[in-house]
């Protein structure tokens, strides 16, 4: 009998079913240090001790997509090994930042499960939570993904598709104790863009674009601990090449957004997301943004601020997204729906 | 007169002489957040400060391996600057945690010196340790290395080989004080395998690769501070190529023996080891564990596995080690042979 | 209007002006692993909290071309974004060390301007500050960039161009508080090569070579927060190559010089410096060096030595530095001038 993980098949996810991930992690310093040379990431909010305790935090967190990746990577074995495709995000929030010395684990729960009509495979939703170590929530998303069957025999479960918000009420974000933005200082942030210069519907081109390398893309994906062999493994796929991991894609876009949105500081919710097309060495990054909305908190001077955020491997001065037939146009590998926190 | 090391000959070698390495190395949460980054390292008492603690340490201490390359690091200068070959390891013994924010230094005795018929070279053997900050031994083990002669003419010296045993008694094994695995986890350690799930003979092929890049491998060698050439200057070899340094081999397989060994948790003795063929950037690394020995330990609920690790360029599934002639296959990387802990 | 940085032209600048950078950084253990993987770093007082506690020092502190290159990082979207060329550097003087915590900051005050006689660009020269989180400068220098003017048509302003030192006066250079090398351990520091054993004129070629990689100067650049596109992006220039940053070149030397200069211990001025000519992935980097001057400080046991330290992408033994026409040899690198603290 294989010792080793074969992963789980659709028919091994029951609606209510708790899973709990393998491998907590220990987060600090070191980890926010590779991430800034992993991503040109430049919010000041996690770059500065000293700029996050002028805003009412104990220190600088770890950036909010760290705590995303380690939470995501432990699903991985148990909810995406033999997955065909990672196929959405809803109600995700960001519920307490991360600080160096933290350990975080991961929980799911499925939430909902529909057999495809080839009978080959099925779509499994599932509530995802991360936990510090003494079991706050820090963070929580719902995922969608295809799963093939072991056996296409196995009878289909009933089929439960779970009640999805399109995008997180402004009510339920939820803002550090004690956060403010009253001691912000612009010109340290690095522009002097407020809320109120923005409208809803502009678009910001980010400018900058990053050629991506195998090695880098891998020094990434490991140290989220995410398993998936399609990213590590040139041999893997006939074409002989390594997948992105799509969350690399999305720390590189919104890393990029800093020059036109370097004071969207905190991001507070997923509200949804495609990971349009793959990724490989090679590819030059570029990122472009829409305003969709924009909105006050309970906390005074605190708003927030709706963005789509676009990654391409084309220009991203054209603001492509979708073809006329409503496809996602081949350049375009990412489209992100999330809110962030913004001084109004 | 040349200010740079030249490094040492054979005939600058004498029996019992002991040789203090130079550049004491503080290690800490970057050297941890580096190595989850080069290797897919995922052994639960090396990731989560909460899971070493209830294992009865005072944290998540800095993996075994880290602590090997740090002490082998700093002996390269002295030990294989002129190195012909790395022949083999002995009698290796972790004797204490490494925790964030200890400085290691090394030092070796020579144990052994024997000039090759040749009269060109001759087999330095070494017993080398690696001490922390306060003076404990930390790690220790024997390394037998071929040595040019600087001058063939020089005489030979007594013949020394000492000897070394074949494989480290149980009874040596060092377990910390106060570890423990009766509040052992297996859910978060990510698989229910306990040492009475293993049977001696056994072999497990951890299925997953990874394709090694230039970058990653010269980041990691060095991080522990080893300056041997052939790593890095790729107009040193006549075929242009860099020779990966055999540990960053070690590394990787051990990492990935996770997939089938995920409670053979700390690394307490290297019975032996051998490089077995050289690696190059491009080739992508599996292994294969043999189970060679299971035993109890003086700790109640502490038992020791011996593990024969190979790393292959090939296909791990095929278990493949020698040829007919005794020699190693020519996908075979390294033969490693080591005890490490695990829940009985 | 676009919410993206267009960066200054030369006719934004005024003479007196004080630019105030953004993006303030909390440098920690993560950076100094990262400095330790992306370069071969040896130096023990910023190896081991043990050697530089020996040298008066609170604990190890980040390497002196850390805090360079944070500090520099930091100016580029302020300074050169549209910088045409980097022309040189002076009167640069590290104050303080950087311990592990401390946040970094970076001013800088215009210093002078002249207009190049085309028109259509000018020198910028700045002289910038880093200071640490209680305003305290760690670091200042003088550099000065050749910077397009938006307008060719802009008027030109008054020429004002700064007297600047050629080389920083020993009595200028400043040893912290408590330091003192009365406890100096040759053999942890690798060599026994003290100040009395070096002559002015002396030149050193450091032997090793290192093959660079796209990953490693782009990982570098990035953990800098410099963000000059021309670092990224493989298809911003016409020949599809990524230029590297300059100072990844200053940092490789530097480490490299530690075979023949292991007591060279801490850079506490910059005289001066050229980018000689560009460095791209495939490069292999060899440094050598020339001993400018000798001199004793106030401090009873600690010298100076003033260095010369050239890289090159060719044979570092044969010591080429300028062609018969004056010009850097087309092998040539970066040809540094700084002064370190040695061992009498």
């Amino acid at each position: 009998m294989t010792k080793t993980n074969p992963g789980r098949f659709f028919e091994d996810y029951r609606v209510g079913q708790v899973i709990r991930h393998a491998v907590p992690r220990t987060v600090a310093e070191g980890e926010r240090a590779l991430y800034h040379a992993l991503y040109p990431a430049r919010h000041a909010l996690y770059s500065s001790d000293e700029f996050a305790a002028a805003c009412g935090l104990d220190g600088s967190p770890l950036d909010d997509l760290i705590a995303f990746h380690v939470v995501f990577g432990k699903t991985v074995p148990d909810i995406s090994l033999n997955a065909i495709a990672n196929l959405g995000y809803a109600e995700g929030r960001w519920l307490r930042p991360v600080m160096p010395g933290d350990t975080l684990r991961s929980e799911s729960q499925v939430i909902g499960l529909k057999e495809n009509s080839n009978g080959t495979s099925g779509v499994v939703y599932v509530r995802t939570r991360g936990l510090n170590q003494v079991g706050e929530v820090v963070l929580e998303y719902v995922r969608w993904v295809m799963v093939r069957k072991r056996d296409a025999s196995a009878p289909a479960p009933e089929p439960v598709v779970p009640p999805l918000a399109s995008v997180v009420d402004v009510a339920d974000l939820v803002i550090p104790d004690g956060f403010s933005f009253d001691d912000y200082d612009f010109e340290l942030a690095g522009e002097n863009h407020r809320l109120s210069d923005y409208r809803v519907g502009e678009r910001i081109d980010h400018v900058d674009g990053v050629t991506i390398e195998e090695a880098e893309h891998m020094l990434a994906t490991r140290l989220w601990q995410n398993t998936a062999k399609v990213h590590f493994d040139a041999t893997f796929r006939e074409d002989g090449r390594r997948l992105i991991y799509g969350g690399h894609i999305i720390s590189m876009a919104r890393a990029l957004s800093f020059n036109g949105l370097a004071n969207a500081q905190m991001i507070v919710a997923l509200n949804g997301g495609a990971h349009a097309n793959p990724c490989f060495a090679g590819d030059t990054i570029r990122a472009w943004s829409e305003v969709l909305d924009i909105a006050e908190t309970d906390v005074p001077g605190v708003g927030a601020i709706r963005l789509r955020l676009v990654a391409t491997k084309g220009d991203s001065s054209a603001f492509a997204l979708r073809g006329a037939d409503g496809k996602y146009a081949p350049d375009v590998l990412l489209d992100l729906d999330y809110w962030a926190l913004m001084p109004v």
